[in-house]
């Protein structure tokens, strides 16, 4: 696969009240621009993520409305796929790129959430499960703690191991300037914070953020390549699915990644995966095959995958502790990654980091997208 | 350009309120694999044009969604460019199989409108529009009235020149047994429906429609094929362009993709344009080619784009009498031209039908996308 990164960047995350979507794509633009040395008459399309601009904001058609904004009058669409937008897109600026159309594409992912009442985002954001569970009124904390009660029940993982994902987390946002959470954390408070809902308790969720993430993808030799990008998908509602414990999309689009790369997990010296809750991370340590079914709690609580170690889990900091603007997140993802494979990641650098993959998902394991990256 | 047409079907476009998206798309999905003789198993990806399914029904994460529906477990993306959203979706298929990672991918656009009151169905459109047009309170028959005095003023375009796209639409959609509205009107009767924004009477706009359309792209040959797909951006909102008599997108795309397929307007047997108003279409004549500046109007109302002409432009009706589900409409428009060059449009068929043109707009021409086909 000859796919290139020529630049990629990511905004500050937060409650970034005072900074409008159209600043803070402008802001990762520039920056991504500026590092590819390309002139921005040279992006041959663009791709933007997004999931909630229309039902929070009412602006729809994002495509051509960032083409204004950045100046471009080049093909643009907004793609969308629940909190695994942004894989998304750049799995569609990937086959823009195989297909020979566009030598450069620009691929955007923005999110604006904390202007509106958390119960407000909360309603919409159930616009990735299914009728039945917005029907039943469930929300996506409740659903993962399914999806935890199965694994605690099947596997034995405690509510230590959940929080411990939080921890670690937490602990590599500490080296993140553009985190939303960027402080430490222990077991302890996990444990004690509020149940959202049980055994998930707030320290064990993602929080709502504001941000955005820009990646530009080449066709011309660089010193990061995308060796692999898929994507599968799953039932919407977890009442479809045959087994609790494992999300079956990411499952199928890691084996398709790792024989499209010609990589195994043990290759992986960095990855950034979809950690919305606790369980999410540990679930995908499994799937991913890092750890075998039922380990993955252990396999984090046991520091296997803090900073040092051969595999460095989420380095960001994860949507848990560098937040969870939902487009943005699997363009962030890229971006840290890129970061890391060009050694450019400061206090949060993992050594000779030369293989990295990135894991987005929507919804509770709809979709999940697969990337896998290496330095040249 | 290697992409062929396996299959393609469109639903009954009109007022279903007995029919939900999933039956509508599960429908055209069965009729264009059985065309296209391939199981479902080989189909690689699944790329779904809505514009409107999280704002008015609260469930985005279509992609998924709709595979979930299907039976498969694919790689699948909602595209999101307002009324454009289908011929995005087609434009990222096109990728898919230019790409080589997919062999034949599933187009479908689908859009369920009239369950919901009309007021909230001209509020959720505006997200296609900018702030300031929103802020302004204007929709978008409003915005189409502008275009089309600004033509009227210019070129001397008259309200019997707008009405006479819509008399010719019906008149096309009468043999269309899928259409909307499949019966005759006249000059008179156009002119005589009420004001909805001046110059623009209830019979030079386009209706609100349920509707489903899907089609399937290929890498191997087949007897149509696509040779061009173009993707143009303009600003959303109409205060920021310099010309209001033209569609500087729909320029663009079709400039860029008369040279892609090495073909003139004089060469296109057929067109489906995007007459979402009466004066869409003049300017689309125009934009196209076929028409010179400031001449649509009377090209139309003489008959030079009714059947039997060497042109034919909207054989379905158009968005006017075929419908106009705004996901679905790009893609219906591609079923359309494919059953034109195939041969198989019964009464509303063009003879000798060799190239055909889809053009689909996107607000008020901030997205404008352009297919040709060729019959081989």
């Amino acid at each position: 696969m000859k796919i290139y990164i020529s630049g990629g960047a990511t905004s500050k995350f937060g409650e970034l009240w005072d900074v409008s979507p159209r600043d803070l794509v402008k802001k990762v633009v520039g920056e991504a621009l500026k590092q590819s040395g390309l002139s921005s008459s040279r992006i041959g399309a663009l791709f933007v993520a997004n999931m909630l601009s229309g039902t929070l904001g009412g602006q729809d058609h994002l495509g051509a409305f960032f083409a204004e904004e950045l100046g471009f009058s080049i093909p643009a669409m907004k793609i969308e796929g629940a909190c695994a937008s942004g894989g998304l897109a750049i799995h569609a600026g990937v086959l823009g790129i195989l297909s020979r159309e566009y030598e450069h594409v620009l691929v955007v992912g923005v999110e604006k959430m904390t202007d509106h009442k958390p119960e407000e985002v909360a309603r919409v954001l159930m616009g990735a499960g299914s009728d039945e569970e917005r029907q039943a009124g469930v929300t996506f904390p409740a659903l993962y703690a399914l999806l935890a009660k199965a694994h605690m029940e099947k596997y034995g993982t405690t509510e230590a191991d959940l929080a411990s994902v939080s921890v670690k987390n937490h602990f590599h946002a500490c080296f993140n300037p553009l985190a939303q959470f960027p402080f430490p954390i222990t077991i302890e408070q996990v444990l004690q914070s509020p149940r959202i809902a049980s055994p998930l308790k707030l320290l064990d969720c993602s929080p709502i953020t504001d941000g955005a993430a820009a990646v530009i993808l080449s066709n011309n030799k660089k010193t990061v390549s995308v060796i692999a990008s898929t994507v599968a998908t799953d039932t919407l509602g977890l009442a479809e699915r045959e087994d609790l414990t494992t999300l079956k999309a990411t499952q199928e689009a890691a084996k398709i990644a790792y024989e499209e790369a010609g990589v195994e997990p043990k290759d992986i010296d960095v990855a950034e995966v979809h950690d919305c809750f606790s369980i999410a991370e540990i679930l995908a340590m499994e799937d991913l095959g890092f750890a075998k079914k039922g380990e993955g709690g252990k396999f984090i609580r046991e520091g296997k995958t803090k900073l040092g170690n051969s595999l460095v889990v989420n380095t960001s900091g994860g949507l848990k502790a560098c937040g969870h603007p939902v487009g943005a997140t699997g363009i962030k993802q890229m971006v840290e990654i890129y970061q890391q494979l060009s050694g450019i990641s400061g206090k949060r650098q993992v050594q000779n980091a030369r293989v990295g993959l990135t894991h987005n998902v929507g919804g509770s394991g709809a979709t999940a997208v697969i990337h896998i990256l290496k330095s040249l």
